[in-house]
C-alpha cells in the first residue's frame, strides 16, 4: 500500500508516525511545502518575544527523524500541485530544482493546513510587514526588529551618514490567538503596540462583555487596543516605518506590522480533486476523516468538523484537534474504525501573566443557532483558598441547558488557575456533565491549589441553585430598571455604589422586610452575589418576588477584579470602546 | 422544626448554612466545643510556617456571622456530652461555667470529626510535644518555636544568667498529610526536621514505589526521613528539648515535636446513642448521610463512606467531602432528595514546590481487596511544550480496568501542573471514563499551559494502546530477568546503563532483526517507553514476541528526574530505606 501524505506539520506528522506504527509495510510518502516538517508554529510569537531563545527548539522533529524512527520517505520544499483522483496520481514540485514529478497512491491524506489571509490591500507587501505562520516568517521579523531603523539624525543630515535607532512601534492587524501573542511579545521586547481590527472586538469565540475584559487587561499592559476599523492600506513612511490607513481616517506607524487576520482552509488541492468542500469553505469529512472521494481523507486546519456541543460544522485551527485527526485517519487506512468524536474548540492565550480560556460555544453562537433553552451565570471563585497567600479572582461566564442541566461552556479570565478549570470543565463537557455533577466533583484540595469548594464546585453550586428554583436569576441589562437591592455593608457602599439603589446589610434584612415593596420585582446584588442569594432565599421565603442579580458589582465593574482601567458591562449593549471610554466609570476601582 | 448540629467546621457549618437557605423556619443550634467555628484546618501547617502570617486568616466565618447572615445560635466553647435519642434530647456542657442543659431536637447532625490519634506513651504530654488540629494547637506551636531554647553556656554558668539560643531540631512523627506538611514549613523556617513512622513508608494511600521517590524528593529537601521504626516513649533531654525513642533503639532529639500519627473517627456521642459503627470505626450512615437512627444524621471525618470506584467503606478526612456531605445532610433534612455519591479521595500536598497527588486505589488496595483486572502504565510527560521554558516532567502511574478501560486512579509527582492533571483525571473517574475517552480529551493547550498531546491525552494514548494489544507491556519487576533490548542511543548508554541489554539504537532496527532471538520474549525500553513502543511496533510486526517496559529508565531510576539522592524502582520488593540507600544506585544520576 502506498500512501502519500500531504503536509508534514501536526496533522500529517502525526498520521505518518501512527501509520507506520501499525503498519511497517506500507510505502509512506509524506511531502511538506516548507523548509521544516513537525515543527511547534504555536510556540512562534514566543520565538519573535525571544522567550524561546532558540529556534532549533520549535524544530520538533526533523526529516532524519522520520526516516530512522519510521522509514517515511520525507520531502521538504516539496510542493503538491496536482492531484488526479482517476488515475490516483499527486503530481509534486521540487521547489529547490523546480522538477515535477507524478507518484502513485493507494491512499491521499491532505494536511495542508490554512493559510494567512493577505488581502490585496495596497502596500501589503511592503518590507517591514509580516505575517507569523513558519519558521522561516518567525527568523524574517526577528532579523527585522533586530536591524534597528534607518535614522538621519541632525548630525546625520551633517555628516551624510546613516545612523540606526531601534525599532520601538509595532502596529499588529487582528485580535485572535496570532496577534494576541505577537503584541504580548513585542510589549515584553519593549516595543509601543497598536492592535487594530475590524470585528468590535478581540477573540471572536468569546461573548462580547468577556471580551471587554480582555481586552482592558491588555490596556492596562499597555497594548493600545483598537477595533472597529478597518485597515485599508499600507504606506512607506520615514525611516523605513510603515503607516497604516484605516478606514476611519486614522493612520497608526510601525517600525513593523504583523498581520493576524486570520486564516483561511487549503483547498486547492482538494477542490483540484473535485473534493466535497463545506460551507465554511474547509474540506468536508466524515467521522472518519474522509473526504467525498474514498481514498482520499483529509486532517487538520483545512477540514471543517463538527462542534462537539452543538452539532455544527466550525473551523478550528488547533493543535490537538489536528493531531488526533491524523491519527485517526491513519487508523482507518489501516482498516480500525476510529472515528473523530468532533471538537470542543478548547483554547486558552496567556496574557501577560494572566490566562483567558474558553471552551463550548459562546452565549453569541447559541443565540445565532437559534439555542434558547440555556442559562448563564457569571462567578468569580478564588483561584485558591482566599486564606492561603497569592489568591487570585477567577472571572467565570458558565453556560448550561435550562432544561437538563447539560455544561454547554464556560470562558474565564484571571491570573492563576485559569487553565485547570477550563481543563477540568472541558473533560466534563467531553463526558455529556451536567451541572449536577459539577457539584459533586472531587478535584485537588490543598490550600495553595484550590479550595474545598472548588471554582469547578462553586459554579456547580450556582447554577444548581439556578436550575432547582433556589435562586431566581437576573443579569444587569434588565436589573437596572427594576427594584435594586444592595446586601451590602455600608463600608462597601462608601467605595462604590450603584445609583438608586435600597441599601440594606445582610444582617439586618430579617428585621426590614416591611422597607421592601410586595407588588415589584426585587433585584438583589452584594458584591459577588453570594450574599445577595442568601438574602434572596430570605426574601422568596418571606413571599418576595426576589432575584439575585448575577456575578454582583463584579460582574458591573471587572476593573474591580483585575485592577484594569476599563469597565465591562455583561449583558449590556457596548458602544463603540473610544465612545465608551470617554464615559466615567459608575463604580471606582477598588483600592 | 429543631435541629442541632454538633460540630461547628467543614460538615457542621455547611450544614447549617444550607439548611437555613433551604428553611427560614428552622430552628437550628449549632455547637462547637472549640473556641472557633468554620475555621480553615488545612491552612494550620502554613500558619505554623508562617506562610499564612496572620492567625486571623484562618478564620473563614466566626459567630456574629453565623448569627447575623443565617439566624444560627451558635455556641462555641460548648460540648455536646449526651444523646437520648428515645426522649430526642443532646446535653451540652458549655466549657467555661461548666453548666450542663438539655435541648430537645427534632433532627440532631453529628459533624464532630476525628481525634488526633494520642497514644499512652511514655512522656507524651512533656511540654514541647504537640498536635496540629485546632488553631489554639498552631497558637501554642507557634509561642513555643519562637521562645527559644534556654541554654546555658559557658558564661552562663559563671554568670548565673540562662540564654536563650534558637529552637532548630524538629521531630515530626508521622508521614501522612499533617506529618509530611508540619515537615517542609518546619523546614521552611530553619528546622532540621526528621520525620519518623511505623509504616514502611509516607503517604499510605500512593503504592510504594511512589511512596520511594516522595521520601527521596524529601529527603533532597533536607527532610530525614525514617521509617519502618514505632516511637515507644519521650524523654525529657537538655535544654528543654525532648528525645524521641524509637523500637530500634535510636534516639532523635527535637527542640519541638509534632505528633502527626494520624486521626480516629470521634463516635463517643454515637455510640451513646446506640448508633451503628462501620468496620472502620466510623459512623455508618446511607447515601442521605442518615445514620441508623432515621432522625440523626452525620457527616464529615467520622463517618465511613463508600469509595466511588471500588465501592468499599473508607475513611477520607477530607475538607471538601465534608463540606458537601453537610449540605447533602441539610437537603435532606429540609425534604429533599439528596445522595452522596461516595467519596474518591482526590488528595493533593504541595512538596517543596513540587506537589504529589493521586486519586482513585492504589495498586496495592487493589491487591487487597482482590481485583485483578486491571493494568498499570509509568509514564513522564512534560508539563507543558517541551519547546516552551521550564516545562517539568510529572511522573504519573495510571491504573485502568484491562476488561473495558475504565480509568480507575491515578498517582503523580511533579514541579508543575500536577494539580491539573490530577484534578482532570479525577472529573473523568467521576464522570466513568475511560482511556479510550482521555485519549479524546481536549484540554486547554498553548505551549506554557499544557501540550498538543496533554498529559492527559498521553496516559489515554499509552493505555489504549496496552489494551488494543498494540504495546504488550512489562514492568522492571518481571523484565529484569528477561532478554533486554535497549533502543537508546549510544549516547544515553554512556550516561546510564542497564547491565546485560542488547543495545540496538531504534534508527537501525530494521536493519538488525537478524541479532534479536525468535525464542524468547524480548523487553525492550529506552528513556522514558516512546521508542520502545515504536521499536515494539517494528519487532511485533516481524514476528517477534516484544514488549515495552513501561516507563523505560525512568521508572528504574526516579532520580533522573527529579534530581534527588536515592532511587525508587517500581515493581520491585524494596528493602529497608536505610539499607538501601547504602547501595550505590544502578544508574548515575543525569547531569
Amino acid at each position: 500500500m502506498k500512501v502519500i501524505i500531504v503536509g508534514g506539520v501536526a496533522g500529517g506528522a502525526s498520521c505518518a508516525a501512527r501509520l507506520r506504527r501499525l503498519d511497517e509495510n506500507a510505502e509512506i510518502l509524506m511531502v511538506e511545502r516548507g523548509p521544516y516538517v513537525s515543527y511547534a508554529n504555536c510556540g512562534l510569537p514566543y520565538h519573535v518575544g525571544d522567550v524561546i531563545e532558540k529556534e532549533s527548539s520549535l524544530l520538533v522533529a526533523n526529516e532524519e527523524l522520520f526516516r530512522a524512527h519510521f522509514a517515511v520517505d520525507v520531502r521538504t520544499n516539496c510542493e503538491a500541485i496536482a492531484v488526479s483522483p482517476d488515475k490516483k496520481t499527486v503530481d509534486l514540485r521540487d521547489l529547490v530544482t523546480g522538477e515535477v514529478t507524478t507518484h502513485p497512491y493507494d491512499k491521499l491524506v491532505l494536511s495542508p493546513g490554512a493559510a494567512a489571509v493577505h488581502p490585496p490591500l495596497p502596500g501589503i507587501d511592503l518590507p517591514g510587514i509580516f505575517h507569523v505562520k513558519t519558521v522561516p516568517d518567525a527568523r524574517e521579523i526577528h532579523e527585522w526588529l533586530e536591524k534597528g531603523t534607518a535614522f538621519l539624525s541632525g548630525m546625520d543630515r551633517y555628516s551624510g551618514f546613516q545612523t540606526l535607532r531601534p525599532k520601538t512601534r509595532a502596529v499588529v492587524v487582528g485580535g485572535g490567538f496570532i496577534g494576541i501573542e505577537m503584541a504580548e511579545n513585542l510589549v515584553q521586547r519593549g516595543f509601543e503596540v497598536t492592535l487594530l481590527q475590524k470585528p468590535d472586538q478581540v477573540l471572536k469565540p468569546l461573548d462580547r462583555e468577556f471580551a471587554r475584559v480582555v481586552e482592558a487587561f491588555m490596556r492596562s499592559h499597555g497594548v493600545n487596543v483598537m477595533h472597529g476599523d478597518r485597515v485599508v492600506g499600507f504606506k512607506q513612511a520615514e525611516h523605513g516605518a510603515i503607516s497604516v490607513e484605516t478606514d476611519s481616517g486614522k493612520t497608526y506607524v510601525g517600525d513593523v506590522v504583523i498581520l493576524a487576520i486570520g486564516v483561511r482552509p487549503e483547498t486547492t488541492l482538494a477542490k483540484m480533486a473535485g473534493l466535497a468542500i463545506g460551507k465554511l469553505g474547509g474540506i468536508r469529512v466524515d467521522e472518519h476523516m474522509r473526504t467525498s472521494n474514498p481514498d482520499i481523507f483529509a486532517v487538520g486546519d483545512a477540514v471543517e468538523v463538527k462542534d462537539y456541543v452543538t452539532g455544527e460544522w466550525s473551523l478550528i485551527p488547533l493543535a490537538g484537534p489536528a493531531n488526533r485527526q491524523g491519527r485517526i485517519a491513519a487508523d482507518v487506512i489501516a482498516g480500525r474504525d476510529s472515528r473523530y468524536r468532533g471538537t470542543q474548540g478548547t483554547s486558552i492565550i496567556g496574557l501577560f501573566g494572566a490566562a483567558v480560556a474558553w471552551v463550548g460555544p459562546s452565549e453569541r453562537t447559541l443565540n445565532e443557532i437559534g439555542d434558547t433553552d440555556y442559562e448563564k451565570i457569571y462567578i468569580y471563585p478564588n483561584s485558591h483558598a482566599g486564606y492561603y497567600p497569592q489568591a487570585r479572582p477567577i472571572a467565570m461566564k458558565v453556560i448550561f441547558r435550562r432544561s437538563d442541566g447539560r455544561l454547554l461552556s464556560v470562558q474565564a479570565l484571571g491570573q492563576d488557575g485559569v487553565d485547570k478549570r477550563v481543563s477540568v470543565l472541558a473533560a466534563m463537557i467531553q463526558m455529556g456533565a451536567t451541572v449536577y455533577d459539577l457539584e459533586e466533583s472531587e478535584l485537588c484540595y490543598a490550600p495553595q491549589f484550590g479550595s474545598a469548594k472548588d471554582p469547578v464546585n462553586f459554579a456547580g453550586m450556582v447554577a444548581a441553585d439556578v436550575l432547582r428554583g433556589d435562586m431566581p436569576l437576573s443579569h444587569w441589562n434588565t436589573a437596572r430598571n427594576e427594584f435594586l437591592l444592595d446586601v451590602r455593608e455600608p463600608m462597601e457602599l462608601a467605595v462604590e455604589s450603584v445609583p438608586g439603589a435600597l441599601n440594606i446589610p445582610l444582617g439586618q434584612l430579617r428585621e426590614r422586610l416591611d422597607e421592601l415593596p410586595r407588588d415589584r420585582e426585587i433585584h438583589v446584588f452584594c458584591r459577588s452575589s453570594q450574599r445577595a442569594y442568601y438574602a434572596t432565599r430570605i426574601l422568596v421565603q418571606n413571599g418576595f418576588d426576589a432575584k439575585t442579580v448575577s456575578g454582583g458589582m463584579l460582574s458591573l465593574a471587572h476593573n474591580y477584579l483585575f485592577g484594569t482601567g476599563g469597565g465591562a458591562e455583561p449583558g449590556k449593549a457596548v458602544e463603540p470602546v473610544e465612545a465608551k471610554e470617554e464615559k466615567k466609570p459608575m463604580v471606582a476601582p477598588a483600592r
